[in-house]
């Protein structure tokens, strides 16, 4: 299976997206907040639940649910980019360890001071998981 | 309950996020083409269901949807806008008739042509349904 060709701006965004499930898997607090936009609003649906809007609410809520969930690795399976200046869109789907993926998900970046952050994460259930594609298609 | 205050642009994107509602109240596929980007990619997340990317493929999605579906009337509660420049994300609650919401949805709009153009949604199941709010706060 050979890997699409990516720009250098759609693998800056992918670099970026791994960055949030590096941070979730490795339990790194500090490094969720460091990936979410400080100038730009953002917010945050987490699976089923009312959205959480503000930086402060949005990484409050990424510190509890760090703190309190059993560690284990969330992978992004076939992130597709979508390109819109200094603003991209990440789809993908979302998966445990090696589960097929439960969840629907939407990462939404803009670039500040030429780093991509942040500004949107929405996971949501799929009613049928998806298997895991072949690597090198899920990119942590 | 007090209206609050919003920029020429956050009424603008608001806007636009009420033709999504109306197209899809009065199903209406030519409303509901018009809508999406045309030069900017796409993306759309059905409920629970796996992503679909490009433009004719999210259109035919919605094309079927509303001709299969019986019609109902899709509220969006408490719309929250993000400006990003010339992009803009409306998270929302979508709610069928006068039944409590129970979908949480992101949109994401791009300025195209000096309009503001759908580039995703997605929509998701919410745990718990959530109570319609005390007009005015339903945007459609």
């Amino acid at each position: 299976m050979s890997v699409p060709t990516r720009s250098p701006a759609e693998a800056e965004v992918l670099q970026a997206n791994g960055g949030f499930y590096r941070a979730f898997s490795q339990g790194d607090a500090a490094a969720m907040d460091d990936l979410w936009a400080v100038r730009a609003e953002v917010a945050c649906f987490h699976p089923g639940s009312p959205v959480v809007l503000g930086r402060e609410a949005v990484l409050e809520s990424w510190r509890q649910i760090l703190r309190e969930r059993p560690p284990f690795a969330l992978r992004c399976d076939r992130p597709a980019v979508q390109l819109l200046g200094d603003t991209a869109i990440v789809t993908c789907y979302e998966g445990a360890g090696h589960q097929p993926a439960h969840l629907a998900a939407t990462n939404v970046f803009v670039r500040e001071d030429g780093r991509w952050r942040m500004v949107l994460h929405q996971a949501g259930p799929l009613s049928r998981p998806i298997p895991r594609p072949p690597t090198p298609s899920s990119f942590n």
